[in-house]
C-alpha cells in the first residue's frame, strides 16, 4: 500500500515549526523563514522558485527524495492560504502562483467547501471538507501505486501523527532557536504512538535530518 | 569572568532530558539511558568508569572539552542522588563510588542542610541551600580563573536558563524518542532569554551537537 510520507519539514533546536504572529507578510510567522536556511540554496528548491542553478550536495538529494514516487499531497488550509473561516471568494490561488510546485492532486484540508481548483502543469487543488481519514482516501486513490506526500503545517501534522497514519516523517533540525510559535511535538507521545527513529544524517547548513518511522503493527 | 556552561547535555528528538518514572533503578527514568548511546563509548566515558580504552574521534572531543578548565561545579540534588526531602543520615555518597568524577569542588543544590563531604580524587561536595544564585556565587569563588560546569538535570537548567545565568550549553540531540518525561525547553522563550545557536557539529552516534551561547546583555 503506499505510504504517507512528510519531508523535509523544518523544525528549530527548541522544537517550533513555524514562528509566532503568522500573517500574509509572514507565512511562517515571525523568525519561520530561518528553519528554511538549510533548504532555500539547494538545486531542488532553486529549480522550483528560484533564479539560480542551486547547490547539489547531500541537502539537495534530501530534498529531491521528497519528490519522488509522490502521486498525491494533503495540505492544511494554512499552508494553502492566509484565509480563514468561509471563501469570501475564489481569488486566492495559493501561495505559488500560476504554476504550483506539486504537479500532482493536492488535497486541501478545510471546513468550507469550494469547487477544485486547475492550476498551470498539473496541480489540482480539491478541498476535503469530511476530516484527515478522508482526505487521505481520497489522495491515496488519487496517488494509485504511488506514495501520498503530507505537506504540513503543523497542526495538520499533529492530527495525522495522533491519528498514527503518518508512516514516514523526515525532521530537518535548523540550527536556530525561536522561542515561540507551533510547536510540533508538544503533548504527543511519539513513543507510545510507534514511532522510532530509523535512521540520522549528518546535516549540512541544518543541524540534522532526523526519520522516525512508525513500527508495523 | 568565569562562565557558566553545559556540556553534553543529552535531549532527545522530542526534546527529552530524562525519560519518565526515576528511582533509585533508573536514575535517567525510563528510556533515559539510550541518550547516552553517544557518550558511553567514548574514551571521556571509559577513563572515568568503564573498563574498555573507549572510542577516540569528534565525539570524544566533544565529551572530553567538557572537562578542561572547569574549576568547580554545580548539580541539582537528584543528580546527586535518589533521596528526597530531608537527609535521613549521610549514607547515601552519591551515584560514583567513593571516587567521582569531578575531582573539584561539586555544589549540590538541596533545600536540606548536610555537612561537605570531602571524596578521593578532588571531588568534596557542599550542600546549598540558599538557591541557585547563591551555589554559582560559591562555584565561582571555588573555581578562580576557571569556569563552572552545570551538571543537570533538567530541572536545574531550566532554572538557570530562565534566570540567563548559562553562558554556553551544548545539547547533544540524540536519535531517539522518549514520548515522556523531563522536557528540557518546554515552555522557556530561550529567544527572549537571548540565547542563539552558535554552531553546530555533525553527530556520529548522536544526531548532531549543537551550541547555544547566550548574547551578551
Amino acid at each position: 500500500m503506499s505510504r504517507l510520507r512528510v519531508h523535509a519539514f523544518s523544525v528549530s533546536l527548541d522544537g517550533f515549526g513555524a514562528g509566532p504572529d503568522q500573517d500574509l507578510e509572514h507565512p511562517l510567522g515571525l523568525g519561520g523563514p530561518e528553519l528554511f536556511d538549510w533548504f532555500l540554496p539547494t538545486r531542488t528548491f532553486q529549480k522550483m522558485h528560484g533564479n539560480g542553478e542551486g547547490e547539489t550536495g547531500l541537502e539537495d538529494e534530501i530534498a529531491a527524495r521528497g519528490f519522488e514516487d509522490v502521486g498525491a499531497w494533503i495540505l492544511g488550509r494554512n499552508m494553502f492560504g492566509p484565509v480563514r473561516g468561509p471563501w469570501p471568494d475564489e481569488s486566492w490561488r495559493g501561495w505559488w502562483g500560476e504554476e504550483p510546485p506539486y504537479h500532482v492532486p493536492a488535497f486541501v484540508l478545510t471546513h468550507h467547501p469550494r469547487a477544485p481548483l486547475a492550476m498551470k502543469g498539473g496541480t489540482v487543488f480539491h478541498f476535503v471538507t469530511e476530516g484527515i481519514e478522508a482526505a487521505l482516501a481520497r489522495a491515496r486513490e488519487a496517488a494509485g501505486d504511488r506514495d501520498v506526500r503530507l505537506g504540513g503545517g503543523v497542526a495538520t501534522i499533529r492530527q495525522y501523527l495522533r491519528a498514527r497514519l503518518i508512516d514516514e516523517l523526515h525532521l530537518a533540525i535548523s540550527p536556530v532557536v525561536l522561542g515561540q510559535g507551533e510547536h510540533l511535538l508538544g503533548g504527543l507521545d511519539l513513543r507510545a504512538l510507534g514511532y522510532a527513529c530509523s535512521r540520522h544524517v549528518a546535516g549540512g547548513r541544518a543541524a540534522a535530518h532526523v526519520f522516525l518511522q512508525r513500527r508495523e503493527d
